[in-house]
């Protein structure tokens, strides 16, 4: 890394160079001032004034192997000077192995891996299969979901940036999760909610017209929308209805796979096989942008004869699935999924607790592995968030604003703080990170008690 | 480079591998048998026997600065081993660079660059920035044509390969494009042909609503269709007509920018400035997935301090924007696009046509710069493709066979062959390869007679 003056003056000049010429993701263009990152390592990336912050983001969630994995990044400068790019008609070495260690982590029957450049092509193309093997149109979502920034994936996802993509011609119907804390169906009981959301969600397809529906997109544990890990027999109980309506479950592990929660693919900790797989961020840490779609072998032998009418210059790129290929090597070696396991039992589950304990705006904890939420409220009786959906609020940012004077680069959504840390992070890391997140929750606990 | 016997051995595992685990693009997956590349230098590949091909099809039209170019190599390296991927919500030096480099190829007026995975994602968040610039939802595209495999994309799509993603929801209206060698205008000059073709487009145009139209989307040489060079007053026409009815004009440059035709940007071939400028592909020739959208002063100011609601994880990918800086300095420093010109008047052109001279199956030759197009027909007169809409045909498995035989990887679509080298080659490798297009075509005009 470079002295801290060369810091600054870069960092100076990228940040003029991004105001002027860069257009973000999601956000309007004037009102924000983006935090230059210069350097990253494990845990750690730097900020424009040379600062380190321990990143509980992972970007976006998606560096589960930490940054700059060695291994990772030897791969690719070792792929880079070999060959970095083939077209997707052919074959090559990379491609095939990165296909061969997804299908073998996949349950069993799903040999085959579509790829993608992310996972908003991912839910693209699963659709697209469940459609033409199903002959059906309709597809079914949760609402407090993101599932992708294309044309049907953000009409599947349940969150406002979906609204001003819905001009109500995708063929997407959303219905409620289970999500005890804030239930859609009054029930009070974990049991009960589980019974309640499956109920509703059998109610809504006999009156859509099962005929009509092709599949199911579920993300294993909703991410972004709040970490609301289902009750035990709910998935199990979504695979049954499709089972009983010919319908197509697709589990969309885009966020929560490839270790985020202490398994390969959070659906493991459900006991449920589903019928299509999306994959992203986790499978190569985003170290290159690749995704894809684990396929059935029945699904797969529909288009064994019949063109499958989809693709991508970049399916199966080479440096990508490099990078695929020795992250899924590391994590085996290394033991990162369990890592991340062990971290949310030992660490970061009592860790929270302990400050839902202390802090009264912490309505709620939720999450397992490295995937955790707070749900922040300014009356835990009323449950009122301390920002609108959809919205953020001056105790969100003054939240964000300590973190990062801690030192922490934290994840926010609405008003929730995740605490989502890469699957490679130590308990010393993590308890420094709970430390900042301790002081900078007291800054939510004074604006929401003055309040 | 391995050994022949590694090669062959590491191949054959390749092969085996990609069957059992690797669902291809746009194929039956039963009916191919990909060829297996293992290395790749300039304008070569090499497959599973070791045996070497000149690369007449850049992959899919994507190596415009050849395979592993030492400069943009070395820069993947490098930024590999600094940092490989940073959220898009901040910002980094590869991403400010890639965008300013970007920026300054651009028309004036048009400085803000909103990055993507590849040329499908960007002609989604093109037509998500124009329906919410104009508040009108319906986007115009041309039959013959190609945009990309997500929703909006494929959907805009004017080949077959829409068919089956096509629910009638799209928003889409298609129109026909100048092409007078298959004249939709029953036209005789080129002349003509220009002035029917912006009438059907402004009649089509009046009777769909000029209100309820956000935009026109073209690739300003349509590429995968057929490589069909639009008459020179052709896209100022569209231009006007974009001008008199308040709709936006997105320029495809997905496949033919980036020195494809000799240009920066094929429209400057036509003394136009389009309102979006979709890229993919030669931006940094594949190397790493990315693609974007070049946006106008006036339609990035409506994201000003209203929220533009798309955006992906790996947008302005660091790694991606390293290897756009890179295949940039480089294509200045040696004047590739320059030379992409060169060997399109002095080699490409003239080679071809002597071609036709002699080769009666060549219906026509159409192109500039190294994107050109063959088409095959059996009988002059009639115009007839040698392979239907849609499909493909033993003559054109067997010109395919001739080439790969002859030392020659081909592209092919339909009844088309395309030449479309590096924009790196040199004479003489393109001299190399006219010569076994010569030989392959001996085939076509055999069966044609035969037929």
């Amino acid at each position: 890394m470079t002295t801290d003056a060369l810091v600054t003056t870069d960092a100076a000049r990228t940040y003029a160079m991004d105001r002027a010429h860069v257009f973000h993701s999601w956000v309007a263009q004037d009102l924000i001032t983006p935090l230059v990152i210069t350097a990253a390592q494990g845990s750690y990336v730097w900020d424009g004034d040379g600062r380190r912050l321990l990143d509980l983001s992972s970007q976006l969630v998606n560096t589960n192997i930490g940054h700059q994995h060695p291994k990772v990044v030897a791969a690719i400068q070792e792929q880079a000077g070999r060959l970095c790019t083939v077209a997707p008609q052919h074959a090559n070495d990379q491609r095939s192995e990165a296909a061969r260690l997804i299908a073998e982590l996949a349950p069993d029957g799903m040999e085959k891996v579509f790829f993608t450049n992310g996972g908003a092509e991912a839910i693209e193309n699963a659709v697209r299969m469940a459609r033409l093997h199903t002959g059906r149109v309709k597809v079914l979502a949760q609402y407090r979901s993101y599932h992708g920034g294309t044309s049907t994936a953000i009409n599947l996802t349940g969150d406002p940036r979906r609204w001003a993509n819905d001009y109500g011609s995708a063929g997407v119907v959303h219905f409620f999760g289970p999500f005890l804390y804030r239930s859609a169906f009054h029930a009070t009981t974990e049991q009960e909610e589980c019974e309640r959301a499956l109920e509703h969600l059998e109610h809504l397809i006999r009156f859509e017209g099962p005929d009509t529906i092709a599949a199911i997109v579920l993300e294993s544990i909703p991410g972004t929308a709040g970490i609301m890990v289902p009750p035990p027999g709910y998935l199990r109980g979504v695979r049954e209805i499709c089972d009983r309506y010919g319908i197509i479950y697709i589990a969309d592990e885009v966020m929560a796979g490839f270790g985020r929660t202490g398994a390969w693919f959070a659906f493991e900790h459900f006991d449920v096989v589903p019928d299509l797989i999306t994959f992203a961020k986790g499978v190569n840490s985003g170290y290159v942008p690749l995704g894809g779609v684990v396929i059935s072998e029945e699904i797969a032998a529909t288009f064994g004869t019949r063109a499958y009418p989809g693709g991508l210059t970049y399916s199966g790129h080479p440096l990508a699935c490099s990078a695929a290929v020795a992250t899924i090597g590391a994590m085996h070696d290394e033991g990162i999924v369990e890592n991340a396991a062990r971290l949310g039992e030992t660490v970061l589950g009592p860790g929270l607790r302990a400050l839902a304990e202390k802090h009264p705006s912490i309505g709620e904890v939720r999450g397992l592995g490295v995937f955790w939420a707070l749900d922040l409220v300014s009356d835990r009786e009323t449950k009122e968030p301390v920002a609108p959906y959809g919205g953020t609020s001056p105790v969100m940012r003054e939240l964000v604003a300590a973190c990062l004077a801690g030192g922490v680069l934290p994840f926010t959504n609405y008003h929730r703080l995740h605490v989502v840390p890469p699957c490679t992070a130590t308990p010393e890391e993590l308890a420094e990170g709970l430390a900042v997140l301790d002081a900078a929750l007291d800054v939510v606990d004074a604006a929401v008690s003055a309040g």
